[in-house]
């Protein structure tokens, strides 16, 4: 391995992108009306290939012949860096839209400065991708003040999501040693100055939602350094059971 | 393989048991009140305990230094011989009660008949197993009673699974070739003659229930054959995962 700290650092986001993908891709014909569940599978599909190029670039840092599907099919949970936030179940559809905006809101900022990366594969992955987190958080904000400006009972479906995941929304902000050592390499971002635009953009939405934004500060962590909640493991032998049962298996 | 019809009829039982051993297993810790988590829990410890008593016979038959751990954890889902029933999800506690009532009505009346088999060790196995079955029986059928005859939501509820269920009911006695060759061949029990006795009891039970018996007569099929519904993939993810991940590998 020529860079460890770039690959973890790598991973962190390839994991949360191909987590919450698999999590999205649970409604593919479950959702609350076609054109919603259609919108739900293709940011799925937005998501595994923003974590295919994470991934294949990654494999490329690990070397030892490793593939993308190495990385995605046969680690194990404590090998995996997301934030415990895009593990969730899905819940009711407000849960799911919730959420999505609490990660969109800081993927979007996080792709936007990952463009002034001094890699230029990160930078390349991070304009391509932002170009679709732009989309998402359209969507997922939209909804959010849909519902939360919509019936009583969309209204406290979507506070109740609200006061659920607040403490898993800054665990995404705080920094690890992969993130301070990718900022002060040059190739990674400030989540210092990420999260006070992202804390500006959903005190705004939440607010036109007509949300009470919750008081708590206490943040759940642990994702990003391999320590899952029990939801991992259940996703996971969903995700690999195809490989494990087939290892070396192709399309 | 000395015998192939003995084989595919002692898996036809061996994965019903280990099936719904696994469904019963998700409740553990989920329980509506502490002893009928524990209950459930023992009763899922029985089946388990029944579907290795099969899978270790099944596996002398096949040969090939296979083992019950080999049927258990390595076939796939249209290797599998369970009825339709039991890979039902667990829904609520009301349904998890009727989906166990509708099998242990057949399990109970089908191991008293079994303990009478040419086969020695098939004899023995349903002898073990029948006391455990009683057990279940009495267990279930007085849940089923306590629910029906209970509050309005606790008797609509278990109604609606009744309802759902009825359809699944009669597949486990409906006669596959290996039911009727074992009959033919002496080792095996006569459907026929356990589904007029489970009738009356299933009868007996819902009526003291002041449930409505569903008229329906339709019946699912196919799992005894090895086709499924979508739930078993998942079962067997979950359950397999950890001898598809660590290949051989033993507690």
């Amino acid at each position: 391995m020529t860079d460890q700290n770039k690959f973890d650092y790598i991973l962190q986001q390839a994991d949360n992108c191909l987590i919450l993908g698999q999590r999205l891709a649970e409604w593919c014909g479950h959702g609350p009306i076609l054109e919603q569940d259609i919108a739900l599978t293709n940011i799925s599909l937005d998501l595994i290939g923003q974590a295919r190029l994470f991934y294949q670039y990654a494999a490329e840092i690990q070397g030892e012949e490793k593939t993308e599907d190495d990385l995605a099919y046969l680690r194990d949970a404590w090998g995996f860096k997301n934030v415990l936030l895009v593990e969730q179940p899905n819940g009711d559809f407000g849960f799911t839209i919730m959420r999505q905006f609490l990660y969109d809101t800081f993927s979007c900022y996080f792709y936007e400065a990952l463009m002034s990366s001094s890699d230029e594969r990160l930078a390349s992955i991070a304009a391509k991708s932002h170009k679709e987190t732009l989309y998402h958080m359209k969507w997922s904000a939209d909804w959010v003040i849909r519902l939360g400006d919509g019936t009583v009972e969309s209204h406290n479906r979507v506070q109740q999501a609200l006061n659920e995941l607040w403490s898993y929304k800054d665990e995404i902000v705080i920094e690890t040693s992969a993130d301070s050592d990718a900022l002060a390499a040059g190739y990674g971002v400030s989540l210092a100055e990420l999260k006070e635009k992202r804390d500006a953009k959903i005190t705004a939405v939440l607010e036109e939602a007509t949300l009470s934004i919750p008081e708590g500060t206490y943040s759940h962590k642990g994702g990003k350094e391999g320590v899952h909640s029990e939801h991992l493991g259940y996703i996971l032998a969903d995700l690999q059971f195809l490989q494990r049962a087939y290892p070396g298996n192709e399309w």
